[in-house]
């Protein structure tokens, strides 16, 4: 049965999914790089942009289970190619929340992206529709993520903590009461550059 | 010179400190315990509780380091007596940040408990002619700790990030900037328990 996930978000100490200034130039924020030092050195993460090399263990096999078994990732934005060129590492569908219509743009590899404007859950059926009961990735920022949390809609959150402080922007959990709407944490991996949690119903 | 720290304070995933529902039956709030499961199986948490045994290693070390050098330490609340017994672990004064006068309460083992109602500077004058040019560590909970990281009096901040989540309460990092306030990340140290991590200026 498709399930809806989350994976590999990395959230400061401070709780933030993103530096301050995000922008089109610079998707992850000022100081916004320092989220991810436990997954750029990663043989997953390398291999996704054409490269040999880099580092096996835990922080890899969680970099690798974020690319697994997925059948519609999406994200959101208003004015939007993605950031990694023509062949982005999806492979599949790809619902994008946008506020402005737009004709699916197909890109190379198998990856189309599809502008959806009636909000979450028209995207979330369209990517259901797609992935034929595979599982489904959010694959926005904090503000996506936040709202199909509040909607109680995200069966499994994996979460990497890293060592790193962002000192504002919009805190992946503010206002909202994870053990209230029932999820605790299922699964953890401490590593040097992350802890990795991962948060289910 | 004397050094304002906050040592092995436990916050988690979501951010808070404790859990919700806090009381003086119940100083963690409901769920609270779980943000110190790296820290009761340790040595050193044993035998300030008169037990013996006790896992070594990391987060023990951490553990006893929260005890070092240690010249007044305090905590807040209203009408107290600590919660741990006739011999508190502190053997220093502790100011107590109160809104209500009370003589001082001299405790076994050289602890003394001092009340403090003009606020968060005067504790930490008295504590600081109290310590000797030995630093100081602030007891208290989320809420002490936010005032003294606002004001900017906090030189060193060690936290231990637990994999629980505790749903509700006041998160220690909301509303306040750490990165524009200068902190940043010194020191880390991951254990299958905690991601030990320590801000400093």
């Amino acid at each position: 049965m498709t399930k809806l996930r989350v994976n590999a978000f990395s959230i400061s100490i401070d709780g933030y999914g993103a530096g301050p200034d995000q922008s089109l130039d610079n998707p992850l924020g000022v100081g916004g790089q320092g989220l991810f030092e436990w997954f750029f050195p990663t043989r997953t993460f390398l291999s996704h942009i054409g490269k040999d090399g880099g580092t096996t263990g835990p922080d890899d096999e969680i970099a690798a289970r974020s690319f697994d078994n997925l059948g519609g990732p999406w994200a959101r934005h208003e004015s939007w190619k993605g950031w990694w060129g023509d062949n982005p590492p999806y492979h599949v569908p790809v619902f994008v929340l946008t506020h402005h219509a737009r004709e699916p743009l197909e890109m190379a590899g198998g990856t189309t992206f599809h502008f959806v404007t009636e909000g979450i859950h028209a995207a979330l059926e369209q990517a259901k529709v797609a992935a034929k009961g595979k599982d489904i990735r959010i694959g926005g920022g904090a503000a996506t993520v936040r709202q199909y949390l509040k909607a109680g809609l995200i069966d499994s959150l994996h979460l990497a903590l890293s060592p790193v402080l962002m000192g504002s922007g919009e805190a992946l959990f503010a206002g909202i009461d994870m053990k209230g709407l029932g999820y605790r944490c299922t699964e953890r991996t401490a590593t040097q550059a992350a802890m990795h949690v991962t948060l289910a119903k």
